[in-house]
């Protein structure tokens, strides 16, 4: 059926796309869900225009037959690895005390090595506050306590024989792409800015089910998560949202967490900032109040204009950034290209994401990776020919509570300067006539 | 919205469930997508019932301090690894020529150790006919020619620079389960019986923008791909379905595709028998008819009851397991269980998974975890009160084209003794009153 409709598509579309913002910018539709109008992408005036510039006309004659057909392969291994040659895929390290506490700060996902929206375990961003732990799962315990009326001590394994529920969220840490927040737009990847975020198919027993096993106080209105690392790091959580979505995270993209993400277990918060999804969990406190921990007093505050800091800022911001092309990488000549990046919301889905090629003048909306899932990373992309011509990339997200990005400078309005908190401003990245990519600030 | 509805739920649903299959089969309502119905989760009487059996009580005192919190924890890496607590959770092999030719096999993915939908890179099954070819990007290219106006050659380089597309698919060797096809029942994990399938994201570009770039000559009706292994791979391909959802995988969940997954580039055609996905991808031969290569005339075809073989049953069947509890686990004591599994089918959605405790007798719905994505796997769900008698557990996957599983006899009827190939029966898995699960035939 699927197959029929887009067959059907690709016979009445020949005509060429036309562009839908300035400098390049090409419809959408042309890469809608999979129903690629084919013609549609041949921007140049004959058929073997600006794609086949990517591919080499080639004579029909056999390919030589290269080494590694020449010996038998490696066997099988029990648990795989990337590539030895992409070995420069890896996390980047922000340690800022690394000679006194070099468990203590955080590494970022390299956003701009990986396409879709499922971050691979190995790859999904750290942020500690002193390590991360080495915990026997055997002897691994969590608490539910407080204002309950049914004290409650978990093994792993009674947690692991609970109900379960499976869902695809994104993680972000309330500091991501803080380097942006400099008076100067620093010269790093899409990555080692952004990449502060993460997406994983995550899989726990709900934290509601085991509150009401525990059976919480009319008088109990806040819950106070502690980790078992160094730090005990520990966040004041509003009942109601404890009561709402929140897993005790157990798996991770379907295997077991992994240590620095919390092994054996940790809360996950969907769409909030990531600093309340405590890892390590190991104790849940059922409390009236709550606790103004280091985590909501001294850090993980907004700094206001007016002098004062903004506490509990939960939900993060609607959210969008250029991951293909993006800064430090270089045009590969003129022609067609993919614009390609990631957007979400702490507050549902993503609805629209608009890209633009000359700095916000003119936008054009990006096709959507179905399926676009609440809380979750999604994947936009449009197509570009790029003439060689200077351009400023953006792109701006909005989502289904009709929140939108803003330009830095509205972003930076909103706080005193200092502020590390909730950037979400839009990202600018420049593209030189030489086909250079840095960080700008617009 | 969704959390307002989840809380209504809650309040109007304080009754038990009621069984709704023999042998202690509860409402799946009782979990279905996250509306967790807490009070009707109480099995027995009263309401520290069948759950807190598996907690236990505890004085509302702090836990102790365990030594992981007294000492730093580990700085970041690179790229992560899985808990060293975790070490069992791998892939078993298949390495039936093991001396003589250790790359020709399978390993299979530890379903019984996984959760939700998404396969780990490093546990995605494999299947290799003479071992994993260590290709240098730098070096490997892919040609497109034969019927073709104009052949083609494709750099790794070239090919990253094209539009994506990225999916979540199945994919399952058409041998998957093929132990159950022996007379007797192997004593084997689910994973290492039913382990040849998984569950990714991938990414890559739509094989139909690249033929149409290569200009398909009216008489091209087959393709004849090719891998760069030493076994040089190859299979017949119907040019429809390289036309409709065919991919060239470049990503895997995120990062470049694994080397045992065809690094630096693999087919994929969604759905269809696995060892059709052609890995370590050189060569696509457009043709007029089909090749008749070994992988479709000595393996890959099904041998009927009247001594022909068939040939080219390419899209997988429906299909289902239970992968908690499951062979060579044991039964925790008495009490509330979740049954849980995958289902999928190769013609799309999966409608409908029925579980059964009494071999088939009597069956209930199992609720299927959202989004239920065609040609992907899916994770169903059912709450089960275990009150220690002896129980043979089914799972019944239906799909979107009305295709249901059968019982194992059912199955066999369709075939030659020594069949191999498309063994989607149901599977059964007996629970002595001692709690001990074993591997049986129904």
């Amino acid at each position: 059926m699927t197959s029929r409709r887009r067959r059907s598509q690709r016979k009445v579309t020949a005509e060429r796309p036309a562009p839908v913002a300035d400098r390049g910018l090409l419809d959408r539709r042309a890469l809608l869900t999979g129903a690629i109008q084919v013609a549609g992408l041949v921007v140049a005036g004959s058929h073997s225009g600006d794609l086949l510039a990517m591919a080499q006309a080639a004579e029909s004659v056999p390919l030589e037959t290269p080494p590694w057909m020449k010996v038998p392969g490696q066997p099988f291994r029990g648990y795989g690895q990337p590539a030895k040659y992409e070995e420069e895929v890896k996390r980047t390290y922000f340690q800022p005390y690394k000679d006194i506490a070099p468990g203590a700060g955080a590494s970022m996902t390299p956003l701009h090595h990986l396409q879709g929206t499922i971050t691979p375990n190995g790859l999904h961003f750290e942020r500690h506050h002193s390590g991360v732990p080495d915990i026997d799962p055997a002897q691994h315990q969590l608490l539910i306590h407080g204002l309950v009326k049914r004290p409650l001590l978990f093994s792993v394994d009674a947690l692991l024989r609970y109900p379960m529920i499976s869902r695809i969220y994104f993680l972000e840490c309330s500091g991501n792409s803080f380097f942006n927040a400099a008076a100067e737009p620093p010269q790093k990847s899409c990555g080692a800015i952004h990449g502060l975020v993460s997406c994983s198919e995550w899989t726990g027993v709900s934290l509601a089910l085991l509150l009401d096993e525990a059976g919480v106080d009319p008088q109990g209105k806040w819950m106070v998560a502690e980790g078992a690392d160094a730090a005990a790091m520990n966040r004041s959580i509003p009942l109601e949202k404890a009561l709402d979505d929140a897993l005790i995270a157990l798996y991770q993209n379907g295997e077991r967490i992994r240590p620095e993400q919390g092994y054996p277990m940790r809360l996950l918060l969907p769409g909030w900032e990531g600093n309340t999804s405590i890892k390590w969990l190991r104790r849940l406190t059922i409390t009236a109040g709550l606790v103004f921990s280091r985590e909501e007093t001294s850090k993980y505050t907004d700094l206001m204009p007016d002098g004062t800091a903004r506490q509990f800022t939960l939900p993060m911001g609607v959210k969008s950034v250029i991951t293909h092309p993006s800064a430090g990488m270089s045009m590969k000549g003129k022609g067609l290209y993919e614009v390609s990046g990631l957007a979400w919301s702490g507050s549902g889905r993503v609805t629209k994401v608009e890209v633009s090629a000359d700095g916000g003048k003119s936008w054009a909306e990006a096709a959507l990776q179905a399926p676009v899932l609440p809380l979750s990373l999604t994947r936009f992309r449009m197509p570009w020919a790029w003439k060689g011509e200077p351009m400023l990339l953006q792109s701006r997200a909005t989502d289904e509570k009709g929140n939108v990005q803003t330009p830095r400078e509205k972003w930076s309005e909103q706080y005193s300067v200092g502020n590390i908190y909730h950037y979400n401003a839009i990202q600018t990245w420049s593209v030189s006539p030489e086909g250079e990519i840095k960080n700008v600030y617009r």
